[in-house]
């Protein structure tokens, strides 16, 4: 199947690189990012060369309380606007729609009339339907779409094929392999991706890949996925994200060739930004009881509790998942 | 060239899983571990089947002072046994023995009347001839041996050729591929190894890995490497090691199939000794600083010396480390 694409000398020009921290990263802190957090994450992922920036979820406003979450839970297009203006840069602005969770016949208005390019609908694989009828609106109303197929690890081939099929005759623009439970090895994550390459590449469609850091593996399958032709990388300052974290941008933007990619500018942020934000007691980030749930194929709801808890007895833990497998 | 040997499924009875907690961690806390510490340790690794445990160094007491440090820099022979008597288990213990920092012709006992089982040696690829002096010596001892070339991403090609071919003309055991500065990416580590691999293996002889995580990588790295048919795989509980540690061990024994290896006795360990020893002060793990270190292909003192400091101006770190490229 598939070879590798490039080298590790090379430059591909196909490659987009995604920033989600306000999307994964709102996650672990309700989206109660500060105006400045997000003002100064826009010029740094500028300067860093980003192609993508992601604000959040356009969430429903009858299922979620607007008072309970920050902002960029609903991204509201007022609200981007106050950040970036027109956005006059060559980064472009996304959004995530999820399917189930959003009212998007009326949340949305024409591409020409907003500040965003691109909306990624998020989805289970036996809710493909409803996300291809989302994707499909998005696509007529002028946007860019992605379909990202969450918890792939816990999909059969069957399904995933299927998936595969229908996607490939949409409109979607991107399809998103995604390991949310960071239970993917390299190896399977590859082998998962030439599948994805495989469909898209017939239907004239690119595949991306967005990690979680459960075993210490979000970086490394995002560059094992990518050589194999995935062109579409998300990533997160400081790695930030529910859980375990997602794949670090600074990671990444030093392992990219394209001089257009400065980790200068990420860094920057890091120390200004994410430092301060980890110091208030938001937390993210690799630790044994993520691997665990990582390691099992598990949703990591009860690692997240584990954290919230702020317990370390990993071993009762364990048995814990163990007991309920 | 290598085929990937084995699947994610199956398992690889070649495999040999070496504990390097108290060798490459003691270097983060001058080997000052309590007798409960290796004692545990030791009981543990029985319990989880590692294969083999380092203990420590066997440094010379010419070059370094015994009251600087904590017995595990010397491995007197009488200090491992009132730890493991006979060594009645299925595990082997090591001891390192580093080039040019060792009186290994006074210091060596026969195998017979030692509790040791393998002497690694290290050396950085300019020491190959002394290496080699000591390999033989300790193989006319009795002792299995390795070679751990260490700082390989900074040897040239022609230099790696001629050190395998010396080593596969040698009595060694096993060649080390030792990624010192944790600048390797999965494909780099993966093209070395096959290298080593062709050597040894038509020397009769097997390969091992020994990551550090300067880039998240240390674990994606070892098991990249085994799987093109690296057998000799070196972890560290919670990853305690040098710098931003290494592979870590509970990562490593929850990817292997292999019945015989048990999670459980790891994080047992973990939770009652490794979590105290960080509630202690001793530093080890991935951060910035040695992300940097990493990606520009650099020895890690800076580094620890930024680690030691407290500091986290990361930028000015980063600019330092260009200003003196």
């Amino acid at each position: 199947m598939q070879a590798r694409k490039g080298n590790l000398m090379n430059v591909r020009t196909d490659v987009k690189v995604l920033d989600a921290t306000l999307r994964d990263g709102g996650l672990c802190n309700n989206f109660m990012f500060t105006d400045e957090f997000v003002k100064e994450l826009y010029k740094a992922n500028i300067k860093s060369g980003v192609d993508y920036m992601e604000f959040g979820y356009r969430a429903s406003k009858s299922l979620f309380n607007e008072s309970d979450y920050g902002k960029w839970k609903f991204c509201n297009e007022e609200d981007i606007r106050a950040i970036v203006g027109d956005n006059v840069s060559d980064m472009k602005i996304s959004v995530m729609a999820d399917v189930g969770r959003c009212d998007f016949r009326t949340d949305f208005i024409p591409k020409e009339e907003s500040v965003i390019d691109m909306v990624r609908v998020a989805c289970y694989i036996h809710q493909m339907p409803a996300a291809l009828e989302m994707i499909e609106y998005f696509h007529d109303l002028g946007y860019e779409t992605t379909c990202n197929i969450m918890a792939i690890s816990q999909a059969s081939s069957n399904q995933i094929d299927e998936a595969l099929a229908m996607l490939a005759s949409s409109s979607v623009d991107v399809i998103y392999l995604v390991d949310s439970y960071g239970s993917l090895f390299p190896e399977n994550a590859s082998e998962l991706a030439k599948l994805y390459l495989a469909a898209a590449e017939k239907a004239g469609k690119q595949v991306g890949f967005h990690g979680h850091n459960n075993q210490n593996l979000a970086f490394a399958n995002t560059i094992e996925t990518l050589s194999y032709g995935v062109s579409y990388l998300d990533a997160t300052a400081f790695a930030m994200g529910r859980g375990a974290g997602n794949c670090a941008m600074e990671l990444l933007l030093g392992f990219l060739k394209n001089p257009k990619y400065n980790l200068y500018g990420v860094l920057t942020f890091i120390e200004k930004y994410m430092l301060p934000l980890r110091e208030q007691g938001v937390v993210w980030g690799y630790d044994l009881q993520y691997m665990l749930t990582g390691q099992l194929n598990r949703h990591p709801r009860e690692a997240m509790d584990f954290t919230a808890q702020k317990r370390s007895d990993y071993c009762e833990f364990y048995k814990g998942l163990l007991d309920n497998f």
